[in-house]
């Protein structure tokens, strides 16, 4: 008898040592039941795609009560959302959309997986966002800019005729948490893109993930009339131009009936647009944006310009485009990145949030670790997404939060969207870190109900992707929930911004002087540390910035004495004794946040350890190497930053933190051998 | 007024802040005083190039009473040593030897410096050992053996032409502390040395040393007779070879009449010897001893000989000695290293020591830092210089300290001598690391005074060296008593050895297994990590190197209950839980061992920049730099260590301790561009 125990032991020891677990599963881990509900428990009156994977998924994975999935018309106010009304005998899932009712079917899942009661349920959800889109920035190439998990996932070369079975497998896990939209390429698009035999290929992916409730987009070069087309130009005034987007939209839409709309960077970092030719964004968007209505398509306009002029970088988006409010059609919506600089650990919000009263907003997060440690740093993301969606921008009074102007209730708006730039690539775990998941799955959720909370979000992901354990489940959450503001703290506390080395964007290069190349790609012109002390001066007697902002804030930012300490040096420019709210000097403070980043790294190092008996080891040891980089990777930006700002405080590192491991002249020697693409 | 003041600080911070300040004057600071005492303030009848010498320090730097040099024969048996009697206003230094008044000077001017009272001194001091030597493992070609500060003093290609000035430089440190023997070269020795055209360079040195109380002598190889003089062998017992070395000393003693004698390192890693010939070491000796008889020159034979058989390496060069004892000629010592192994950074003490009841004895001292972090690592080595001269072998009962072994207090011995191997190299500060500079000073003041205590020699170090100030003297002192202890924590704790890479023994490598080699080189000889536990099992069950050992000894070091725990793993094979005195498990304990050793390097920088304020930049800015180096060095040792015994151990590293770093693998990947010669 005892023998016969061991060997129960041992056998259920057996999944966590010995299979390999690479975290190619994400967080879809519904424990894969043979003994689960039978396919006459599953009632459904019609019959398409869309509900047949809803109905494989709960055969697979649905170890509960009857489910009868039914189509209502009369809940198309939720749009893609549905309800969910269960007793201990049957669950009731409605939903106006076939795709409503495939969510509230990975739904019922989730509650099952992470051990909620099901037996009373009477929920009713309705996403925040129609268009919840994931913005790729693969090139053609199979690079990826920015791309950290390996090299694309479309295999262009073997599309149309090849298909990779992870094309379906990245629909699922979009649809799991409700993503339906996906821009398949890079910003910096390719005119090629657009070629026909490309758009077969397209074509295929669309085909795939249609199912899936998920509509492909494209990024468009705003040269391809010539580059494409042999035209004379691109001026989008031009009808021959006209013409030619009018029949490539028409050809799109024969291969894609549902296809999207379009993504364009337009005069931005050297990409072509309609300035190129004397005409304004409005005139460009305006002109693709009517091409597309015919079929129901959107233009997604970026808002990301900035030009070497001698004004604020901070400055230019607002400049460029309140005065086009109004000028926009109604299928064009500006989509605007969180922060008016670019992605930083943290920013003030982007001023034109709230600004452009009569076009639509969409925000643009950044969901691939650019800024933010790469492949490397346990950094989750979603109180940095909720940190910008939460800010209110007072642009219609007190409440106007940047949630409330996107999602159209503040405004009604015809189309409310919400971007971030995709993290995914080829890689077994689809996002190089393991945690970096977390992040995709932040995104999906906040973008469908952004008023989860970022414990919330955290509390399902680790359930799901790890387990329910409570040893397990807090301590990790922890780690998660803290991540972002330590990644601050050691990389660019108190609102220092764009300190990272030139190009890669990994390491600190606060010294970063690029002499003949733009003063605003250099890190100098961010900090601007002098004798006297550390920080741009945006205010009134600086760049002013702070007038873009609407009132009470454009005050509240611009004194030195309202101004939120964590945002301090990105609004002033601050002297190195001046006293901070806990009486410590702005350069004790500075010194103290690199430390704290640097200790509470290592205070996941441990955290992490601790948690070996509760997972399976290949999932553990990645991580587990990962922290030992970031640990690393914390020192470094700390010393880095200390000694160079150091020589210009002239003061003493405070005797209570650690003391620094480098020299300085060697960490401006370090040149990492890594380019912008992946 | 206020102005005024304003000047004078400026002047008096200007020395400071402005004068480059290398090190290279080592502790040799006494102010170069203009209105020190006037010549006829110096009372001394005889004449003599060593008394001019004591009279120019006085006049240079003596500031105080009138100073009478006495040469008094009947003071003969304090050998070198000497009297100070004082008033307020007169000094009388006494001594038989003029070297004695020498030494007597510089203490006078070491009580001036380091502000003690000179008015009532009543001083007898009698050098502990006759020969105060270091040896200098300098090769002809300027590269040294373990060097790391820079190549060789010695300029053979200059002399006997040129000379530089700080051969006299190097002379005038060595008579501050006492030392007045130097062998010139590398024990592993080239037998050009003995060549006619570079005798005549040594002569130039000799003369040079001679009057700062200093004789030199040589290393010589064993095939000298055969590879220099053309003989068909170098057996001692050959009379041709007898003959060769009667002529050749003859021919050393011509031009230096008062040269010391042979180093010889035979029969050892190579190096030929009498075993060449089916002779002993005794055969060896005795024929060279007997040769420089006639000129009261001396053989200094080393002991440390081992050669890849199955005994356990630290029995070898008892085995191989013991049954000499009684067999060499009175002009003959064994030198013999500190520990059995390898001047490691914590050996048992060599069981040789009492064994050789008929044979003069004297110890090999390493100064150079091969195995204690070379010129990087601040380590202050009289606590281990200590902790072999206060060792009690029971050889002839309680008491039988190694110190008074070898300074012939318990047995009459006609020779003795102390020996050490050097740090001094061509670097402007003479020694790498400018702490470095305190083991030479410790080594000379205990060969002259063994009674010394560490601290009593720090004291006079730093403030010879640094400042009297008593905010730096205090903390800079206690960093350098705790700094051997932390570096055994990080490197190698409760008894680890010779876990270093191989050739250059700088970093970690405990995985080194060097198949095809001799397994006595590789770091798995010494460990002996396995499943159950680690250590080298010297006890009874194992190499009965504890056998050694006179009694009690023997029984305290081989049973594990008694063993001291700092030699737990040299003794034994322990297994991983064994329980230590404090109650944790050896793998535990190991575990905080090693991060001890982290936490205090890391100490030791937050007190070196504390010290900022009190001495010159430049010196302050070398040390924070070497300790940047020994920190991240610390932590590479830590993790090399801790996660190559837990392959073994699989348990789990304590998690108060900072996590690893480091990948064990990426750790072993590396390897450094070092030779053994600098």
């Amino acid at each position: 008898m005892h023998n016969f125990r061991s060997y129960i032991v041992i056998f259920l020891l057996f999944p966590l040592i010995l299979f390999a677990e690479s975290g190619s599963k994400l967080w879809l881990r519904f424990p894969n039941v043979k003994n689960g509900i039978s396919a006459d428990k599953i009632i459904s009156k019609s019959k398409n795609p869309t509900l047949e994977i809803a109905k494989k998924e709960l055969m697979n994975y649905w170890r509960g009560q009857t489910v009868e999935l039914r189509t209502e018309k009369s809940l198309k106010n939720l749009k893609e959302g549905y309800t969910i009304k269960s007793s201990s005998e049957k669950i009731i899932i409605s939903a106006a959309k076939e795709s409503g009712l495939l969510y509230g079917v990975y739904h019922i899942l989730r509650l099952q997986q992470t051990k909620a009661d099901i037996n009373n349920l009477n929920i009713t959800e309705k996403p925040s966002y129609d268009v919840r889109i994931l913005n790729h920035w693969d090139n053609l190439d199979g690079t990826i800019e920015r791309g950290y998990a390996g090299h694309s996932l479309w295999k262009w070369e073997d599309l149309p005729n090849k298909i990779s079975p992870r094309y379906e497998e990245y629909a699922r896990a979009n649809a799991s948490i409700g993503i339906n939209s996906v821009v398949l390429n890079n910003v910096n698009a390719s005119p090629n893109m657009l070629r026909t035999d490309y758009l077969q290929k397209v074509k295929v992916l669309a085909d795939l993930f249609r199912p899936y409730g998920i509509k492909v987009y494209l990024s468009v070069n705003f040269s391809s009339p010539k580059v494409l087309g042999g035209l004379e130009n691109s001026d989008p005034l031009n009808k021959n131009v006209q013409q030619w987007w009018k029949e490539k939209a028409s050809e799109i839409y024969k291969l894609i009936p549902d296809f999207g709309g379009f993504l364009v960077k337009a005069n931005s970092e050297g990409q072509p647009g309609p300035q190129d030719y004397g005409r304004t964004h409005a005139d460009g968007a305006n002109m693709m944006a009517d091409m597309l209505k015919p079929y129901g398509g959107i233009v997604m306009w970026r808002a990301f310009v900035y030009s070497p002029s001698k004004e604020d970088r901070a400055k230019q988006a607002y400049l460029e485009f309140v005065p086009l409010d109004g000028k926009f059609r109604d299928n064009v919506i500006i989509q605007i990145k969180n922060g008016p600089v670019d992605f930083q650990p943290r920013e003030a919000f982007n001023p034109l949030f709230g600004a452009l009263k009569k076009t639509s907003e969409m925000v643009e997060f950044q969901i691939t670790q650019e800024y933010l440690g790469q492949n490397n740093h346990l950094v989750y993301l979603a109180p940095l997404f909720k940190e910008t969606l939460d800010s209110d921008t007072y642009s219609d009074g007190k409440g106007s939060t940047i949630s409330k102007i996107t999602d159209g209730t503040l405004r009604h708006a015809k189309l409310t969207a919400i971007s971030a730039v995709a993290n995914i690539g080829e890689d077994e775990n689809w996002t190089g870190h393991l945690f970096a998941q977390a992040n995709w799955y932040a995104f999906g959720r906040l973008a469908w109900n952004h008023e989860l909370t970022s414990e919330q979000i955290a509390d399902e992901w680790i359930k799901m992707t790890f387990t329910n354990d409570k040893n397990f489940l807090n301590p990790v959450k922890e780690m998660m929930l803290s991540s972002r503001e330590t990644a601050v703290d050691y990389m660019m506390p108190l609102g220092l911004h764009h300190i990272f080395a030139g190009t890669h964007h990994y390491g600190p290069e606060p010294w970063g002087d690029y002499k003949g190349g733009r003063p605003d790609w250099s890190p100098v012109y961010y900090h601007k540390a002098d004798a006297n002390g550390i920080g741009f001066d945006r205010t009134k007697t600086g760049s002013n910035a702070v007038s873009q902002y609407f009132p009470p804030l454009n005050e509240t930012y611009g004194n030195i004495k309202t101004c939120p300490e964590n945002l301090l040096l990105w609004f002033h420019h601050v002297p190195w004794d001046y006293q901070m709210k806990d009486g410590k000097t702005l350069w004790e403070e500075l010194c103290f946040k690199y430390d704290t980043g640097v200790k509470n790294v290592r205070e996941y190092q441990k955290t992490w350890d601790k948690m070996q008996p509760y997972i399976d080891e290949q999932r553990f040891a990645e991580v587990q190497a990962k922290l030992k980089i970031q640990a690393k990777d914390a020192v470094w930006w700390k010393d880095a930053c200390l000694l160079y700002f150091q020589t210009f405080s002239k003061l003493t590192i405070p005797y209570e933190i650690e003391r620094s491991v480098h020299e300085l002249e060697d960490l401006k020697k370090i040149k990492l051998n890594m380019g912008h693409h992946n």
